[in-house]
C-alpha cells in the first residue's frame, strides 16, 4: 500500500452537542489512515453533551491553527456557538486554510453563523434546514451535500453517509468501502422512521413539541442572530 | 404523555474501544426519556478509545450495582477486558438484576467470557462471530438479536439498529420511531460495501490484514482465553 497523506481532523466541540453529530464521522474519519484527530473547544476540561456523559477536549483553539477537515456537529448547544464571537473567529481562521470546511447536523448554521457558507449549498437537520438561509446559504435536503471544499451531512447520523463519502475523495472509493466494512455499515433500521414524510402526523407533533420545549422560538431567535451578525 | 418509567443505562468503559459501538446506542437510549446513562470503569481518568480520543467515564464499578440495562460494546480492547477478573466481576454481578444484558459488536465476546450467553443466541461483528461458540453461546449472523433478556448488537454501527429495537421493547415502537427521526435515521450509504459478501477479494483481504496486524492469532488467543477460564 502506497504511503498515505498525512490528515488532520479538528471536530468543534461545545456543551449541549449531539454527541453522535460528532463520534459517528469521527469514527469513520479515524480510520482513514495517517490521520490525527481532535476534539477542539476553549479549554480541556469536560464538555457536556446532550447524551447524559461528556466529551474531553484534546486540543484548545490556541493549539490548532491548520488542519485538512474541519468539523462542526449540531445540536442543542448550537444556539450559543453561533453567537460566540470565540467560536465563530476560530472557526473563520481555520476554514481559511483546511482542505474541507465540513459540518454535520445543524452544525452547519454554526458554519453559516462564521459566515462560510454564503452561496454555498448545505445539508442540516430536516427540522432546521429553513434557517441555512437566514446565513446565505442554500439548504440542499440531502444526506450528503458536496459543494467546491464545502462538505456536510443531514441530521445525527447522516454523519456517518457524509464521512464515508468525504472519505471517497480523500483516500478513493475502496478505501471508504474498506472502513464502511470496518464498521458493518450495513444498516438495517427496525422501523422505517428516519425522515418527516415516514412518520405519523401524531409522532411528527411530538418532535416539534420536544424540539420548542427545548429551544423556545428558535426560528426567530436564529434569524435574529443572523441579522445581528449582519447578514 | 403518561410518565415514563425510570430507565438506567450503564456502558461498560474499556482502554481501546472501538468508540461507536458506545457512541451509536448512548444516543438512542438517552432519548428514552427519564433515563440516566453511565460510562462504567475501574476509575474517573480518560479511557482512551480507537478513534483519537479519549472518553470520561461517569462513574466507577463500586458505584453502579443496579441497571436496568447493561451494555457492553467492543473493539480490540476486549482481548484484554475478556482476560480481567475485576470486569467480568463486575459484569456478573450486574447482569443479574439488570432488565436487560446486552453488547454491540464483540462486546458479546466479553460478556461470552463471563459466562453470561451460555445458553444465548447473540450477534457480534461479522469477523469474530464464530469466536462466540469459544464461550457456549449461539452466534446469529443478524444486526438485532434478541433471546430472553440478551440482546446485542451485530458490529460498530448495527449498534443504532439494536438500540432502536430494545428502545422499542422498553417503550413502545412509536416511541423508537420519534427517537430515530430525530437523529434522522434514514441511512443512505454512498456505497454498499457493509458486509464481507458485499465487498471485493482485495478489500477484504485488506481488512483481515488489518485486523491480523492489530490483534496477532486472535481466534486461537480468545479459544485459550476460554480455556483458562473454564469453558
Amino acid at each position: 500500500m502506497p504511503e498515505l497523506s498525512p490528515q488532520s481532523v479538528a471536530f468543534l466541540l461545545f456543551p449541549n452537542v449531539t454527541q453522535l453529530d460528532l463520534t459517528g464521522p469521527a469514527q469513520v474519519l479515524s480510520r482513514l489512515g495517517n490521520t490525527e484527530l481532535n476534539l477542539v473547544w476553549k479549554d480541556k476540561e469536560p464538555v457536556p453533551t446532550d447524551a447524559g456523559f461528556p466529551l474531553l477536549p484534546t486540543a484548545t483553539f490556541d493549539e490548532i491553527e491548520h488542519v485538512n477537515i474541519l468539523c462542526v456537529p449540531g445540536g442543542f448547544g448550537t444556539m450559543d456557538a453561533m453567537q460566540d464571537p470565540e467560536v465563530l473567529d476560530w472557526l473563520r481562521k481555520v476554514a481559511t486554510k483546511a482542505d474541507w470546511v465540513t459540518s454535520v447536523c445543524t452544525g452547519s448554521l454554526v458554519l453559516g453563523a462564521a459566515g462560510l457558507l454564503k452561496g454555498y449549498r448545505s445539508a442540516c437537520h430536516w427540522a432546521s434546514i429553513d434557517q441555512l438561509e437566514f446565513f446565505g446559504a442554500i439548504p440542499v435536503r440531502e444526506r450528503i451535500v458536496e459543494d467546491r471544499n464545502r462538505f456536510s451531512g443531514g441530521g445525527v447520523t447522516s454523519g456517518i453517509d457524509f464521512a464515508l463519502a468525504l472519505a471517497a475523495r480523500i483516500r478513493n472509493e475502496d478505501f471508504a468501502r474498506f472502513i464502511q466494512l470496518s464498521i458493518e455499515y450495513d444498516p438495517n433500521p427496525p422501523f422505517d422512521a428516519g425522515s418527516p414524510d415516514k412518520v405519523s402526523p401524531k409522532i411528527l407533533e411530538r418532535y416539534y413539541k420536544m424540539v420548542e420545549a427545548a429551544m423556545p422560538d428558535r426560528e426567530a431567535k436564529v434569524k435574529a442572530i443572523a441579522e445581528a451578525l449582519g447578514f
